[in-house]
């Protein structure tokens, strides 16, 4: 149970055209929420911060219904339970799922992505949200699952040092890569992706020619590349690509996920001519393999093989002014906000 | 050996720059080729007409090298072989492979579709170049390698009159699929479809609306689509592939094979979403499993299950006239200029 009597929230005030800026929500104080039959009351602790949410925005929703005007702001996150009317989620449970920017949300424990009540375990309780999280697990199937990546292959990662981005490198590398490529935007980045994440090389699609350091590093081709970025580095990326290579689609931050109509890969004729293979990946798809995800993404924590950075905030507040950073990609690694505290 | 003296020639006079005209290619006459260590020379019986040769017009080539002005225009063909200097290739033979438009061409026997001697058959000769060719073998291992088409399976496939739709939608029905829809230009095409070649259902691109007749034909949506048109068609396809649908990039028939830049699929983010997979499909990849195809297609064929339509027109003149009508679509199934008999 819980004592408190006010619900902080951050709202949707206006649907964002382009960008998203913090002045389209507004705050809000509520009542804390009453629960129905089947219902769970989350206390939230930590918010997750990703590209997706741009897409909860847009008038279509894409995968998802869209969030409304006057509607907390959807995310997916990490609380704990205190109050419950599902015996399966008792009262002190940490669970993630989807939530709101909200104190309190009311969770059901069905939909696509069921909450789920994490394990205790030696790591931080945030990583649920990065390396055993959306994130870790999207890099983890895509590489093994979507991307089949195996020995010997030369593969090319883009949004590199973003939360998905720097976890597919180095997994990349576990499967046997002969050489593990990212692409990010400024020699910051690359640096960090060379010495910290696992990455064999880089591309800086800022100050690079993309088109040369291509032909250089992957004189053969590329077998396997992850695509987050879409637009123009994915038609290059097309003219570059290995005969019966794979492409994994992900994201396309190029985007921004905003309602402008998508520029479609000009190149995609290289499917054909090429004989590649282009494989979507949507963790919905996987609900009956996150734990076998989780427990291979820990066992490579174990070993060693994969760096996790976390780009930790604090403060309810904060919700909004650090959404357009997801785009803007200041820092590498998994961007988190924590707004309370475990009990 | 032969005795003739004069070899007919089509040679290419212009580059098209969009739609090939039969004025963009020159007649001449000029001496039979003589030939050098491990050459050919086959004397043409049949000229294949296929989308992929205004492809070798354009400047690029797409994925064989372009043909040059002055050169004869290449063609997979049919021939007879009347002098060999490859032991492989006896005097007499029956071949099949790229060919150009000539009475007299030099082949060699290697390349990426090395020159194939043709088994006597129960069949026309010209079916190898149809059902037992690259329409065929294309669609055959579209059908079941790429779309891995299995029962109970929704099937899409468009420019389904051609020479590979008409026989992708059988092969589709054979493997056990639910329903095999065709999208064609037309209402006789469509009745064709229906009554001839094994289509349970078909859509009039020209007439009917897309999205409409899509939403009523498959209501739990597209689980395979064999795309040989690409543009809008393949854009209004992929907002109506059902989840983890399967796509097969074989043609792009709506551009032209022009050299003006294609329209990438504005959707391709369904891709992600909806966790599809698209498959490229080229010949050239397929090599040593090519007699496999031939003899599922024979086995097909004597099952009545592949209703064969050919479309076969006679005399040498009429080389350059044809090529145009491959992207006008006037008569269903495979187009076939046949310029002389076998001995």
């Amino acid at each position: 149970m819980t004592t408190a009597t006010t619900n902080r929230q951050w709202l949707l005030a206006r649907r964002p055209s382009e960008a998203v800026k913090p002045s389209d929500f507004e705050y809000q104080e509520g009542p804390i929420p009453t629960l129905a039959d089947g219902e769970i009351l989350v206390r939230t602790i930590y918010f997750s911060y990703d590209a997706s949410q741009r897409i909860w925005l847009t008038e279509d929703g894409g995968y998802m219904q869209p969030i409304q005007i006057g509607e907390a702001m959807r995310t997916v996150g990490i609380g704990q339970v205190v109050q419950s009317l599902n015996p399966e989620y008792p009262i002190d449970s940490l669970v993630e799922g989807f939530m709101a920017w909200q104190d309190y949300v009311v969770v059901r424990a069905d939909g696509p992505m069921p909450l789920r009540i994490l394990p205790v375990a030696d790591y931080p309780l945030s990583w649920h949200l990065g390396v055993f999280g959306v994130a870790g697990l999207t890099a983890y199937f895509g590489v093994t699952d979507g991307l089949k990546v195996k020995p010997g292959d030369t593969v090319v990662i883009s949004a590199a040092s973003g939360a998905t981005g720097s976890l597919a490198g180095s997994i990349a590398r576990a499967m046997g890569a002969k050489i593990v490529i990212g692409i990010a935007g400024g020699a910051d980045k690359c640096q960090w992706l060379e010495e910290k994440a696992g990455y064999d090389a880089t591309i800086d699609y800022k100050n690079d020619n993309l088109t040369e350091r291509l032909s250089t590093l992957c004189p053969e081709g590329v077998d396997a590349y992850f695509d987050n970025v879409g637009g123009d580095m994915l038609d290059t990326l097309l003219l570059h690509m290995a005969p019966q290579g794979r492409v994994l689609i992900c994201g396309a931050m190029s985007s921004g996920y905003t309602d402008v109509q998508l520029q479609g890969p000009k190149n995609y004729m290289r499917i054909c001519t090429h004989m590649l293979t282009v494989q979507g990946i949507h963790l919905f798809y996987y609900h009956d393999r996150l734990q076998e995800g989780i427990e291979e993404l820990a066992r490579l924590v174990k070993e060693n093989k994969l760096y996790v950075e976390e780009n930790l905030y604090e403060g309810f507040e904060k919700a909004p002014e650090l959404l357009p950073t997801i785009f803007s990609g200041k820092a590498p690694g998994k961007l988190v906000l924590k707004v309370s505290d475990p009990s």
